[in-house]
């Protein structure tokens, strides 16, 4: 490492841990104007950032980038529009900053109030998707949060470009233009001393793959949040209504198969199945969805590949299917306990009590009865904005809304106490 | 590393991770009976406890252990019983398991409730006190976690006794006694690989020195509830009563000094300094306070010690206090926000916007006006039981009751939805 890539690093987190000192006390209309202001510059400068995009564009064609990874990167007027209606979408939402969430007296006669306030500098560590420039930016600002982004490599012309017009946006208010700060050093050594900035960053947003989000935990000595795997499922129960099962089966694999919030082993009570499974099986094929079966009824359905115990494991993120059957409900909770990554979990059944059970003894971020799994996401917890899903059991856990990027604070107020 | 060694961290991991899911379940009544059945056995099979104990306090000794050391390792009955008295007393506190904390509609039809749950296993990481091996597993019980014990080289034989008996107990009722586990195997070398176990312990809980929680912070993988730093001011403004003003700095300098939530800077403005400033360093002197005081009135004070730069920064832990004068309530902020640990501030003034002004820029987990800042405790909050007091801003922060022992599950009730 040489001294102007530790100046880099070093400089921008102390600008940012300063500019959260003084955004931190900014107003909501003030928050709001600057996100405005950003939405407003990003369509002024569109033209200059896909032309920086185009840059970015071509090292990854001349490097061999797939398609699908050409298209995460790809930005057009379109896009950019896009992001910049998701800045205005975000300041009509409320400012938690600020609110009281309790307060309450002692004896002594101390009052205690407990308010919400910004966690300081968010170190957000992302992959190609420019998208989530604009976006980690604006849900800070929003927060009264300062962000330090570390993207990839091969977006680092389209980033510079994003985060310059930002910068540029905030400058023409009272607003530090610090409170954004860009990593232009992408290699990973820098990437590894990011990830242990403690007392300069407050924690760190991992969003991508999989591998990125590990790469940070084990890296990290910053806290981090934890977002990403999903290996969820749904059981449905022997009393359950066929119709109701397949349809929300369907749903909850084929809609989206990619996310995480998409299932990836169905599990089936044994009686249900011997009446409605063929039913079941058939509707998955017409949808494309390739099943691997439970071993125990490999003999009746010879055409269709066995699962194996990795299958119960495996987040495929494709229309693939495992299909478990289980002779009672406490069979498919200790199935999903073992096997899941606890994010999100269905029971589709007219039992009552197998609800409660389901819901006592299943350990995930949200569980459902007679409804799909799709539906663990911020908008849809009608949150109006999403940082991610978190799968840890630390501070946020589910869809994450804009209070995942706050903190609390206590304000007492006395009259001369002392402590006896 | 040997095989034995490797196959006890593990399997102990693996013991507590599925105990978790059984006493996540577990109703209050079953958990209060367990921390009451724990406290009876404690005080039965105290003799032995001390017997073990005195095998510690010798080896110890053979080893040149200092006196106070000695002494927060040394049991005796009145200590163990007042172990067990705390246990009892945790059992009559509220369980916070099952709270609901929200619970709305949407406009799909779907009902969605926040309830709080156990958080899992919880690793406690501690040095030679043995009392906190019964307060740990008591609070982990209490909110239906597992907890996997990680205490030190010098109290293992104590720590064995401790969880011997604890087990015994929980053997006794239907209770897995194996959601209470500890590492026999000392070494650093398995603390590391302890502190890196994702996905069978949920959360690393350091207690101890500041040595200590930084090595698990810089170490770990899994998330950490830091605990601990203190420097902490207290700002005498223009317009501070004098006599609440030095009685509050008493109390936060004197009344314990070696605890976090004890000052190490009184911050004072020159022009209350000019008229009570003498008054203020004799009753501190009265105290056997050592005073270090800022260069620009040491020419007024040629007996008292100069401060340094390292000063400001010091948390003291004894009876000495930094003097820092200021000209203004914006210089006492940045100063607090520069080399404060964010934990307790306190102003003392009659100016109501600068108390505002205070709350609003002082970054910190606990702000007070006109109170000394010893009350940053959770017995002194209200909440009946203390894990810590947390120092970072995810999770939890300032003092930690029962809740900080919890996490959320969305549980949501649907009639066949699926998503559009």
């Amino acid at each position: 490492m040489n001294d102007t890539k530790d100046n880099e690093l070093i400089h921008k987190a102390e600008l940012a841990h300063e500019a959260s000192q003084v955004i931190a006390a900014k107003s909501t209309e003030e928050k709001n104007s600057a996100l405005n202001q950003i939405a407003d510059s990003l369509r002024a400068h569109a033209a200059e950032i896909i032309a920086a995009n185009q840059q970015d564009m071509l090292r990854a064609q001349q490097k061999g980038m797939t398609d699908s990874l050409l298209d995460r990167l790809m930005l057009n007027k379109e896009r950019i529009f896009a992001m910049a209606n998701a800045l205005e979408h975000l300041a009509n939402l409320a400012d938690p900053i600020g609110d009281e969430l309790e307060n309450w007296d002692r004896p002594n006669g101390l009052t205690i109030k407990k308010i919400r306030v910004p966690i300081g500098v968010i170190g957000m560590v992302y992959e190609a998707r420019p998208n989530v420039t604009v976006d980690a930016a604006g849900l800070c600002l929003k927060t009264g949060n300062a962000v330090y982004l570390r993207g990839s490599a091969s977006a680092l012309d389209t980033n510079k470009a994003i985060v310059a017009v930002i910068r540029a946006a905030l400058n023409t208010l009272e607003f530090p233009a610090d409170s954004v700060q860009l990593l232009e050093d992408t290699s990973h050594e820098t990437a590894g001393q990011f990830f242990r900035l403690n007392g300069l960053i407050d924690v760190l947003i991992p969003r991508g793959s999989s591998r990125l989000i590990q790469t940070v935990i084990k890296q990290a000595s910053i806290p981090v949040l934890e977002t990403g795997a999903g290996n969820c499922h749904v059981f449905i129960d022997e009393t359950a209504k066929p119709e109701m099962a397949i349809s929300i089966v369907l749903n909850a694999k084929t809609q989206r198969p990619s996310v995480c919030n998409t299932i990836e082993t169905v599990i089936i009570h044994q009686k249900w199945f011997d009446q409605f499974g063929s039913a079941l099986l058939d509707a998955l094929q017409k949808e494309h969805v390739s099943c691997r079966i439970d071993p125990i009824i490999a003999g009746q359905f010879p055409d269709l590949k066995v699962a194996t115990e990795e299958d119960w494991a495996t987040e495929y993120l494709d229309k693939i299917i495992a299909v478990k059957i289980v002779s009672d409900l406490d069979e498919a909770i200790r199935h999903i306990n073992k096997y899941g990554t606890k994010h999100s979990e269905s029971i589709v059944t007219e039992n009552a009590e197998h609800v409660a059970t389901f819901f006592k003894f299943v350990d995930a971020s949200t569980l459902y009865h007679n409804a799909s799994t799709r539906f663990t996401d911020g908008e849809e917890f009608g949150f109006g904005a999403e940082i991610g899903i978190s799968t840890q059991k630390l501070h946020a856990r589910g869809p994450m809304g804009l209070n995942a990027l706050t903190s609390i604070k206590y304000l007492i107020e006395g009259n001369g106490q002392i402590r006896h």
